[in-house]
């Protein structure tokens, strides 16, 4: 029996080289964008809108959408959050819709729609998706997000910690070098995290503008098992746990 | 003082988000054009001019030149030999030019021609070619040929062992994550480099073929201290030691 293929993209530049139509593909954006629709979605916001480009954004705003928007760290003038996750809370997003812009997160959302489904990870949701990603029965493509173009290392160890878990299965194999990288890069940092990821160029972007509050949060593992999923151009939420392999075959 | 930035781009798709014409490029296929260009260069090998199509190296054939072209690893029908670093022998390329056009390699070394130097990558020059970075005064980047767009493990290692090198110097720096990627793979890697790639999808490739025997060879590390370097569309090599900056301020 053929084994369901584990690959990871490092960066959305080569996504060309790996779309596969069957695939799941889990969008990886650590430092911000994946780690703050996560938390929306663990506080109860109901709906987020990715917008790919500020125009789109700003044109939303105007029909009275709630925007969360900003490139290259700063928020949007127009906006009414920017990207930190810590924005993203109860008393904001519960049963909100959202309409959110990012620098690299939301247009790879974007780029990844012609995938069997488009999931949303970080490592706040892991378990969550590693036991979706198992009951899925497709292959999986983990994409990250990088930065403009090129790759980084948070989204890099997140994927890592993925690839690692769904390899521990018999039925999941790779022929991806991108894969072992990823891994290898997990296994020397899992042991201490935060610390291995304070050499990140977006940490050191974030500090400069002092924002680099929400780093340890969004590097905590399995604070919540939402899983945020890409459909109609609209993100949702549902609970892998409760539903499982039902909301893919819908 | 600015400290000169040591970058690693991992494939050459994103090769112009790292474009800098004042920089040494040094290109890194080690499975197996740029392993091949320096063994042939270590063997006496007089210059080698790199084809990137098909058509290109037979255009070169039908006007008497040597050729070395393979695409997927399979010698082209018209070509005097292939890319196994043993087939450039002191017999076959002492004191000759010879036309070469890989699947991966080539094209990238062609890529690289804005930038202020082209260099050839590999283990078997590792030594020789820190020397000649460090002295250089140059900005560094460490550019992998990687798999049709994708990144390898083979390229990154060796990628990572130039970047520890140089960063081990004050005069250096980095804000680039991929070169921590490498760095920290690289780590991990060398007590036992061939053991390590062994999973490398690149071998895997090599071996259905029946032409993994060179695999060993093309990770042995300092076995010469050759250095190609690509100028006007020719690779020719010099010795780092007798003609270090001299060479780049000609």
């Amino acid at each position: 029996m053929r084994k369901r293929s584990v690959e990871v993209c490092l960066t959305p530049a080569i996504y060309h080289r790996y779309e596969n139509p069957e695939a799941i593909v889990v969008v990886i954006d650590v430092l911000r964008a994946t780690s703050a629709i996560t938390t929306a979605f663990a506080n109860g916001a109901e709906k987020i809108i990715p917008a790919g480009t500020v125009e789109e954004a700003r044109s939303y705003k105007e029909r009275g959408f709630l925007i969360a928007a900003e490139r290259d760290g700063n928020v949007l003038d127009f906006a009414d959050f920017g990207n930190s996750p810590f924005n993203f809370t109860k008393e904001k997003v519960k049963g909100k819709t959202i309409v959110y812009s990012t620098t690299n997160g939301t247009q790879t959302v974007q780029k990844a729609e012609s995938a069997a489904q488009v999931l949303i990870g970080s490592f706040l949701n892991l378990q969550a998706l590693i036991q979706y990603l198992k009951n899925s029965g497709r292959d999986i493509l983990l994409l990250c997000a990088g930065w403009k173009g090129k790759v980084n290392l948070e989204d890099t160890l997140c994927a890592g910690a993925l690839a690692y878990a769904l390899l521990m299965e018999e039925e999941f194999d790779t022929n991806d070098d991108a894969v072992h990288i990823a891994v290898d890069l997990w296994k020397q940092a899992r042991p201490d995290l935060l610390r291995y990821v304070d050499k990140a160029a977006q940490r050191s972007r974030l500090r400069e503008k002092g924002l680099d509050d929400c780093i340890p949060w969004c590097h905590r593992i399995d604070v919540c098992d939402v899983i945020p999923v890409y459909v109609d151009k609209e993100i949702v939420s549902f609970n892998a746990v409760k539903h499982g392999l039902a909301a893919l075959q819908s």
